[in-house]
């Protein structure tokens, strides 16, 4: 695996193209090989591979080597120093029921919060080589199609829009109706996209996506390659994308209004 | 584009794979590129690219031009010559709805009938660069992993099984409830993976695939992969998937008799 050029001026631009490189290595021999699957919970099926596992340990490793006053926040091993003005946030693979179905619609996922506030951030598809780069004032692709600045798409009413989100399961029953709602006025829905469906509002495929019951690790490296490509993530009131909850991320910010206005009636305080 | 060396000894395996080096040519240069998006209907949104149908009519030059006598059938241009011994049955994109929001889990779809019977058949994913090929008697995947041979995984139950289907509104309203019956039992569900999911069964990263409303050419390319790898495609009532309709792949025939007993109650004649 090659890191790409890095794009960003960001002062960790260059380390995060390392994470990846970390995280890719020990995520990509258990992909597709039928690798045990543990079971998280004791009811229900919340399965968490040993990719998982190792490719956070591999970027927790590089991190504490390289900046041990950085912070750590990952999905499967515990926090380390939040309190720091740079704190990771981690979660190896996005879309882990993609990635045990063999499907390429996973990510590792890798953010920096700076001063609490998402910074930099990468998705990163190691099967495909794809890589997702956004530091909040550009984001760029670098994979099979060379690379490229990543720009959103306008969209000025719900009717002309393509909507992700990952499943419907997710919304609780206030929240069901509203989405159910947006669903029967937007152009086209797709579900079972996880991190991808931000990716490609970013990318202009697509122009938002909306979701509830998100970790901080789900949601931040997401806004700095959103926002580097001009669109926008917010909670469903508006607020601050990054300790996760129900969040929706729009292309053209004349569309966040838009669903902001329909989403409002489901909306958390 | 390189051809993979082709496994199968299927008399035509060869030129399968110049017919998939021709189609993803034809497709690559539209995937993520903002190509406008022709509205088949009247009513509702049942995209078509240029891409679709570029990547038709680059197969069928090719097949034309190398076994003028062969016959075509196509998901965008007119059958031709259907009474041949050879009937090549064609979908350049399956998923289109992936391909248009620029996830990759669209595939090429390419099969072979043989006295009216499906004989060979690829899924071809040319941004990934996977080729996932079967001739009835073996399957082998080509790809970013390599080559490898491809083989189902057993699975006895349905409450053990992962199963895939596009989208759940798929189904009219006597299907339905009998899939929600098999979701509620299953071990997980996956939905929006449209040919991949197959190609999942015969890789053994999933256990079955359920859908309804297909026409030939969703599945005829896709029959001697499945079966090639050891698992099994009917239709509900346990017929010849050949023609399409209401279709169940299964990776362990065991699980195929349970699902068909599922099924029955909401399979046509």
């Amino acid at each position: 695996m090659t890191a790409a050029v890095p794009q960003s001026s960001h002062i960790f631009a260059q380390f995060l193209e390392q994470l990846a490189d970390a995280a890719g290595a020990a995520i990509m021999p258990h992909f597709r090989q039928g690798s045990a699957i543990d079971n998280k919970l004791e009811k229900g099926f919340d399965p968490v591979t040993i990719a998982d596992k190792n490719g956070e340990l591999a970027m927790r490793d590089l991190i504490n080597r390289t900046y041990p006053s950085h912070g750590i926040l990952g999905e499967e091993h515990g926090p380390e120093n939040l309190e720091a003005e740079h704190v990771w946030v981690l979660d190896p693979i996005d879309g882990t029921r993609a990635f045990i179905t063999g499907l390429p619609t996973w990510g590792s996922l890798i953010g920096l919060c700076s001063s609490k506030k998402p910074s930099l951030g990468m998705m990163l598809q190691p099967y495909i080589g794809e890589r997702f780069t956004g530091d909040c004032s550009g984001a760029w692709y670098s994979g099979p199609l060379g690379t490229q600045k990543l720009t959103c798409r306008p969209c000025t009413g719900i009717e002309n829009a393509t909507v992700f989100t990952t499943t419907p399961a997710l919304f609780n029953q206030v929240e069901r109706p509203v989405f159910d709602q947006i669903e029967q006025i937007a152009q086209l829905t797709r579900y079972g996209t996880d991190c991808y469906a931000y990716c490609m509002v970013a990318a202009g495929q697509g122009d938002a996506v909306i979701e509830s019951g998100l970790q901080a690790y789900d949601i931040v490296a997401l806004v700095p390659i959103i926002e580097g490509a001009g669109g926008v993530v917010t909670t469903w009131t508006g607020g601050s994308p990054a300790d996760g909850g129900q969040i929706v991320a729009s292309g053209d910010p004349r569309l966040h209004d838009l669903l902001l206005k329909e989403l409002s009636a489901a909306a958390s305080a």
